[in-house]
Order: C-alpha cells, then structure tokens, then sequence
C-alpha cells in the first residue's frame, strides 16, 4: 500500500500552531522581502508568502526595485533592514537580475535575520554540523514531512537528484547529519537509474518532468518529488507519478507535498528569528 | 598495471615552486600556530610544519597554551593575531581540549587569515560553490594529487568514506563541483562494500585498519587512502595495500600519499593568504 506524504496538511497543522505561538505575543514578527525586477513566478512566490504571513498575524512588506538596480543600491536596502530593530527576518527573493552578484547580497543580510539560511556563515554552520540561525526551508520542510510519517533515516541509502544551493546541496548535508548515506546526483551524474535502483529514498530536485520513471524505482522506496515544472497539462513534478506511485512505501504529491511545507518553514524560521531576537536584544 | 600516486615527489615539487616564489619577495609570509596541551601527535605535526615552513622561507612561530586555557583566552590570543598585520596565516591546531567550544574558537579568526578554511565563512563559501579565501588542505593535496596524474573526475562515482569537517565533508564538496557523483559513507553506512563496488574511486578516510579489502574494490578503480592509523607494524591507512593495490588503475601509498600532500598545500595556502593581503592592504 502506498502511503502519500501529505505536506498540504502537515503544514496546516504547522501553521496553526505558529498562529497560536503568535498571538501569544504584544508585537508581530516582521519579514522584510527585497526583489528585483519583474520575473512573474516570483511574484506570485511573494504574493503567497504575504498572505500566510498575513493569515498567522505576521507583519511582512516588500520591496520591489527596478531590474536595473544597481548592486549598491541593493546592498544599501539590506544594510538598512539589518539595522531597524523592528525587522526580524530579511527574504532575498531569488533569481536577482544577471548583473547581480547573488551571494555578495546574500551574505549582506544580517545572519540572525537570515530567514532562508542562504549566507554564507549560516550554510557554513549547516555544513560543518553546528546549528545555523535559520536552515533553508525547502530541505527543512522535507526533512520535517519525512519526520511526520516516522520514516528513519539512519543507515538509509538516499540519492538527492539536483545539487543547488536552496534544496539539494543544503539538504544532502542535512540528511548526512541524520546519519542517512547520501549520494547527491546532479546533470552530469551518468548512470542516475542505477543509483535510484540503489536507494532506499529518492528526493529529486531536478526540474525534469518525467525524470523517474517506473523502472528507476524497486518496490518499497520512499519517493519525495521537490520539482514543479509547468506543462501544458498543469504542474508536474520529476516523477511518472501514476506509475510510479504503485512501487512507493511513500510518496508526495505535485502539489500538495513539498511546497507547502517550504512556505511553512519559512513562517516556522520567521517566528523563530523574532523569539530569538527578543532574547538577544531585549 | 597499477601506478602509484606519487603524493611524496609532487609535494616535493609544489614546495619547491613555492620557495621560488617566496624568495621572490623582501619580507616573509607569517604562519602563527595556536595549540592547547600536550597532545603527542599534535606536537610532531606542529614540528613538522614548522620545520617545512622554515625550509620554504616563512617565518613561523607557536602559541602553545596548557590545557586547562579558558576559552576567552585562546579567543583573545586569536583576536590579537588578525589584528597584527604581520600575521598571514593563523592555524589552530585540532583537537582542542574538550572544555573548549571548537567551531567557536575557529570562527574567531579572520577569514582572510584562516589557512585551514575552516570558520564558517569560509567553509559556506565552499560548501556554495564559491572560492573560500583557503581550502581545507587535506582535501585541496587530494584533488591536486588526482589532477597531477590527469584522473577525470567529470560523471565519475565517487565513494568518499567518512565525514570529518576535516576531509569527508569539504572533499565531498569540492568532488561535487567538479562533476563528480559523490556518495558519502561514514559509520553509519550500512553496505559499504556495495557502494565501494559501484564506485570509480574510492577515498578512505576512516581510521579503521583494513577496512578496505581486495573483494571491496572492482578492476581499475583509483584508491586515495586518507588515513594514517599507528599499528604494531607502524603507520596503516585503511587499505589491505597489498591484496588491494593490483586490483588498482591507481592507488595511494601510506606514508608518501596524501600526508605530504596535505602539508604542502598548507604552505601554498600561507603563501597565497600572504599575496592577498599585500594587496588589499598595501
């Protein structure tokens, strides 16, 4: 029988518990989100953040500077987050225009209000196994479904599909420290089906429609889909789901599964930032 | 037929270069090294890299504190040496004494005098994919030892066995962004013979004598053995180097492999943190 990793309700349950957390407190944790330039996908991630921002009582503004911002003026704006105590967590949305030094930015933000875990001191911390102020959220947010339906990790064989900074690379790290073997493919990996045959849990990250198919999977693996590609027949993940789905123990819906649960995180990881920084600066 | 990767000679040659290069210049690059107690091993490897530091032209000196050094005074040592400006390179030596907070101390110094690429900055750096301001040393001779005998490491397997800050983590990082597919095992890894079959190359960095056995390893795979135990019968890496090595296209010695390796790119690391900060300083 094939369990599906609900993340649509696991991250209600989540967020209704940071609504409670919330109201618990006089003032309201803020998120201060920086973009630049017009990509749509981007809009509507922002539009969805301020909304459930909103719903858990969250105070949460963006600001939106012209594609041909210069890096300076975009240093200057973080500069000035990271100095309004009333800001608790500071959300680069990514991609930055091409003339952008991406990390140069990143790494501007204040660690204690880097909600994404993105700078390069947090995703140290991550890497060298100590905890960072924030953990990116996609992985957090899998880690955390995979947790919910008590799938043990240790001595697991785990093949992440996709090395990027925001899912793969952070979360091949995370689930090392959980004592999972982990073999983080990517597009110049040669001989992908042969690793998923290997594994006990796929994660695919890739953004290829149709990448896992029946014949990569034996029978019992644990199946988490991160990929959202736009078809013409609607968003699909990485995986042949109705094929492949008969083989899985578990496995996430496209939607339903992973995304959720990242936008939760990134509420979990903003309501975080905001106790810990009344306990710092109080 | 197997070859022997070389890692004594090419030190040899490294070093050598660097010499020239530091002859070069009217002053000296400057290694400050930090330790606490009396650990033997840790002594031999701090004569030993003061000995090659004095060959290739450097200044160099030790801070040796007793064991039971509080925290806040290895911290103030440190945070006098990034304020000295003719002080290149700081290296802690590891371990530390257990009362001591590790990645705290490490984090105390400056990332542009960080030799060993071991604070968090530095370390996120490269875990994104982006140049550190140094390497960690024995990961960097690694990679250098495989380039210097043209191993291709593009959509090569790669088992990468153990995951130290040290080696099994950043060298996992840096096979990664050179195409390879890396699997991490550790301790944990539940069938290790299996990934060391599925594997081109296999780097051991256990510490566990013998671990890898000849029915481990299959026709033509390159072997880096990382490790340096101390046996009755003197120094062992983890390898059975001698049922194992026929089976190699190319293969490790212990001594003479890695170790020399790695002290060479300490040298080099100094030698290009003394370069950089003539000219951002000057």
């Amino acid at each position: 029988m094939t369990i599906i990793l609900n993340g649509k309700e696991l991250a209600l349950k989540i967020t209704d518990d940071i609504k409670i957390s919330t109201a618990e407190y006089s003032d309201k944790p803020k998120l201060a989100v920086i973009s630049a330039g017009e990509n749509p996908a981007s809009l509507i991630y922002i539009k969805n953040k301020q909304k459930k921002a909103s719903e858990l009582g969250f105070e949460s503004f963006v600001i939106n500077l012209p594609n041909n911002v210069s890096e300076d003026n975009l240093l200057e704006n973080i500069f000035i987050l990271n100095e309004d105590k009333n800001i608790n967590a500071i959300l680069v949305q990514l991609p930055l225009p091409e003339h952008i030094n991406k990390q140069r930015v990143l790494d501007a933000i204040e660690p204690v209000k880097d909600v994404d875990g993105f700078t390069s001191f947090n995703f140290g911390r991550l890497a060298l196994g100590y905890k960072p102020y924030a953990y990116p959220c996609t992985p957090k947010g899998i880690l955390r479904l995979l947790t919910e339906y008590n799938i043990n990790l240790e001595g697991k064989n785990v093949t992440v599909i996709g090395r990027s900074n925001i899912v793969g690379k952070p979360l091949s790290l995370m689930l090392q420290m959980k004592n999972a073997t982990v073999t983080l493919a990517h597009s110049k990996t040669q001989n992908l089906k042969e690793h998923c045959l290997n594994s006990d849990i796929i994660i695919s990250a890739a953004g290829v429609e149709n990448l896992i198919r029946a014949d990569f999977v034996r029978d019992n693996t644990v199946l988490v889909d991160v990929a959202i590609n736009r078809t013409s027949s609607g968003l699909k993940g990485d995986v042949d789901f109705i094929n492949v789905s008969p083989k899985c123990s578990y496995i996430t819906p496209v939607p339903g599964g992973v995304g959720p649960m990242t936008i939760a995180m990134l509420m979990e990881n903003t309501l975080e930032l905001f106790k810990l920084q009344k306990s710092l600066f109080l």
